[in-house]
């Protein structure tokens, strides 16, 4: 098994090694949009007039919330509660910043809840990652890589993409990477002219904190050689220009914030640099970089692709 | 349904729509390597010292053959004797080219067996294909497109990328996507210097001639504007040079190799010409254009990942 392979297994440990037998499937409007594990189960069902556990296991949103407004509101109070009673870790870093729940991400929100909650509910969330570039006299091609502040509730100090924001509630995709790049980067405007939409990558990661069915909207920024960016909103410790072949060792190290490395080695393949004759099983890995997370969720599309099993 | 999403589930007709019901497990050597349908696996039938079926229904080659050359001959032989009595449309096309079957593209193959053939088995096949472009002064980004001869067994006369080939057996990926440049193309060296590894495609076809769980290595070809590509092998009519927003509607139609597609889709979203803009369902399609082949024939893994079921 190459390195590679190695961390595209790592990133998706819960696709490969999830233990799906102990979770349930969580639907609202009928329509499964996650699943949660046995812990939250459990806690959810001292709500049941916000969740419902039907015969066949399966845990719903109760049907008489039956509105974006109502079901979010109601959750909120359940999180809330979870939040004070210090039932989950992830609610430590309780964000004031909603993700929208949906069957897939063109179709309408049936709620929204913390960012922070996202992972007990096992529900897609969506981020923006830039790849900021430059192709330097000496160092030839290199990625700009900022190391995350100590201070960040999650992957504190940790290597990172260049820019990287989640997508909140009421924000588009090109509006959130502008937005991040000025404040994360301070990229100006005259710079972000460049900036290229460059596809996604999805993939299935699992921590101590939940579930993170996971898909970032890619794009690459050429930046001219004697620019640095600096950060102005205090999420960033400091900034690195790297080479390309450092880049490659960097993302095998502790340091490097594992979640990250898709978009990484998604630019890397993208520019030739890992190709078929360093990796014998490109393939492979560029199908463990797009995992079919909105395939996965049986109950939520009427023509399921074929099982693997 | 966007146009873009409904080409992705025509060329993945099999990963949506396949009757995998009515299909049996084709193992080699204890590992899954393909799926057979009915109609084959009761040709198969008739030859019980190469093909055995066990109680749970799963086909193997005869454990008897112990090396890549016996398994090889033995199905040359039966396939030359379907291929005498007319048994599979697919026969009608023997390419006297012959494809490695093996249970990832790293692993040591298991036997060849005609290219014609691999769609009885689905067995996953491998190509190589160029997105040749230029950045015209008058037309913008354009890409060279080839029609397919009339004469070629398999969509004579389609609109295709400008160069393609099947990986056959003696052949590494870059020597196949050189070699196929310049005999299909006339590419001189000079321009192949510039030629880039940008990832690869995945996708499972299904049509009257079998199963296509096919991957393609993808590069990208930068041409100047005035180069013109021409044919030295008889297998294309003409190239034409089609501005991207052309191509974008050319995909489209019955004119276009429907497999040839994931390979521009995906050149036309690492470009940012297909984005979250003008394509809201932009993971899903990525997800499409890259299915977890590798992955579909869980005999073939120890660690399977999850169900989508």
């Amino acid at each position: 098994m190459s390195k590679f392979m190695n961390l595209a297994r790592k990133f998706n440990c819960f696709y490969f090694n999830g233990d799906l037998q102990h979770c349930r499937p969580f639907l609202v409007c009928g329509k499964q949009v996650g699943v949660m594990q046995a812990r939250v189960v459990e806690a959810a069902c001292r709500y049941p007039d916000v969740f419902q556990m039907d015969s066949s296991g399966m845990i719903s949103m109760h049907p008489s919330l039956t509105t974006y407004e109502e079901r979010s509101a109601r959750i909120n109070h359940v999180l809330s509660q979870w939040k004070e009673e210090r039932l989950f870790v992830t609610l430590k870093g309780w964000r004031n910043e909603c993700y929208e729940v949906r069957t897939g991400f063109a179709d309408p929100p049936l709620l929204k809840m913390d960012r922070s909650a996202a992972c007990l509910f096992g529900v897609r969330q969506y981020g923006v990652e830039i790849n900021g570039y430059t192709r330097h006299p000496q160092l030839g091609m290199s990625l700009w890589l900022q190391r995350r502040a100590l201070s960040k509730p999650t992957w504190p100090g940790k290597w990172d993409n260049m820019v990287a924001g989640g997508l909140s509630v009421g924000h588009s995709v090109l509006d959130t990477a502008l937005k991040e790049a000025e404040e994360e980067a301070s990229i100006p405007a005259y710079l972000l002219a460049n900036l290229r939409s460059a596809g996604s990558v999805s993939f299935y990661f699992e921590s101590e904190r939940g579930l993170f069915p996971n898909t970032e909207f890619v794009y690459d920024l050429e930046l001219p050689p004697d620019f640095v960016p600096h950060n102005s909103d205090g999420e960033v410790d400091i900034f690195e220009l790297v080479p390309v072949n450092q880049v490659m060792e960097r993302i095998f190290t502790p340091e490097y914030k594992t979640t990250s490395c898709p978009t990484t080695l998604d630019f890397l393949i993208r520019h030739g640099f890992i190709n078929s004759d360093n990796e014998p099983r490109l393939p492979e890995l560029v199908e463990l970089l797009h995992i079919p997370l909105h395939y996965l969720y049986s109950q939520s599309s009427s023509q399921s692709p074929i099982s693997p099993k």
